[in-house]
């Protein structure tokens, strides 16, 4: 809350509501995950709020004390860069080559539209979710794996066999959420035997 | 977090799972708000992440306190209900009419679906956004409407045209967020500024 007995500054509300008008653009950046029964990709934004609800879920699950504030403050940050960087699909190992090069740049003009405290809270906020060190960034990180991971169970394989994503190479992206705490492997695992069940992984002739 | 020393629930982890898969439709119900740059409505899965985006930065702007975690929750669950009852748009009187009912039951069977106490948590969530007394729902309440107003301005009045939605109307949503803080009656008043400089409401001899 700002400063009892302080004015309000129209001028500080006002970059602030130019930077929610500009993020809007979140909704028109598309993920590799298909969301089923509609026939387009999953937008960064939605990502972003199915991310949040995860770990809003999970947070009573894990066995590790974090501020829920702050994970679901990560979450909602953290792939703001994507408006100017673009989504980078995970099993892409070029477009993984250049990734932190292009989000530091899209965060430095991104962050710079807010007042000076505020843009330097945000950029503080997606720096501690990459660098993924304290509890509320692990949780926050785990749930953004985890969320992709779903994505692709829910939409049945399709964007795995697409890519020719075999089983075994998707532990790139679930080793992480699992080594953060036995309640979210234990989720990750449920899944994997969906997955399995439903014979969502390319045929291995097509390898 | 879990009880010190207790065990992961399986059984617990499957229904947040399935829970999770299951509110993946929040991405297909549609919302009146166009998403500019793209041909299509705004999703209401991204109307919650904006939506939260907004909350997470005025919440240092406005004159009370609130615990940022509880607002942000109520944000990300407020409209898990349209999930089944589907979005109302404001301005549909007969629509508006039979949304208590429908909700309701919604929510009877979708927070049913998860193990008891986190169901009965999301439920009072949901109930204490509608309420709108704690400090909590009012930020969150004023974030929802200030997000769909903002939407129509991002959109350049697309949406007032095409439903004959003129400026004065405008107020049945503007007035309350206005009433929540001095420092959101700013933000929409920068946003009606807006709408009026770039003609966005339906020409008079349309009404």
């Amino acid at each position: 809350m700002r400063a009892e007995g302080s004015a309000v500054d129209r001028d500080r509300l006002g970059a602030i509501t130019e930077f929610l008008l500009f993020v809007d653009r979140l909704k028109t950046v598309e993920r590799k995950g298909v969301v089923p029964g509609v026939n387009r990709r999953e937008t960064v934004a939605e990502h972003c709020w199915h991310m949040a609800l995860a770990a809003l879920l999970l947070e009573r699950e894990i066995g590790f004390a974090v501020d829920l504030g702050r994970v679901l403050s990560l979450v909602l940050v953290h792939d703001l860069v994507e408006i100017e960087a673009g989504d980078t699909y995970a099993y892409d190992a070029a477009g993984v080559a250049g990734q932190a090069e292009r989000e530091e740049a899209a965060a430095l003009r991104l962050f710079g539209m807010l007042p000076a405290d505020l843009g330097a809270e945000l950029d503080a906020m997606w720096r501690e979710f990459e660098a993924g060190v304290t509890p509320e960034a692990r949780l926050a990180k785990a749930c953004d794996r985890l969320q992709g991971f779903m994505q692709n169970v829910a939409a049945e394989g399709v964007v795995w066999k697409e890519n020719r994503i075999d089983r075994a190479r998707t532990a790139i992206r679930t080793d992480y959420p699992r080594g953060v705490d036995p309640a979210i492997a234990a989720v990750i695992e449920i899944l994997y035997a969906k997955a399995d069940a439903g014979r969502m992984w390319p045929e291995p002739g097509e390898e």
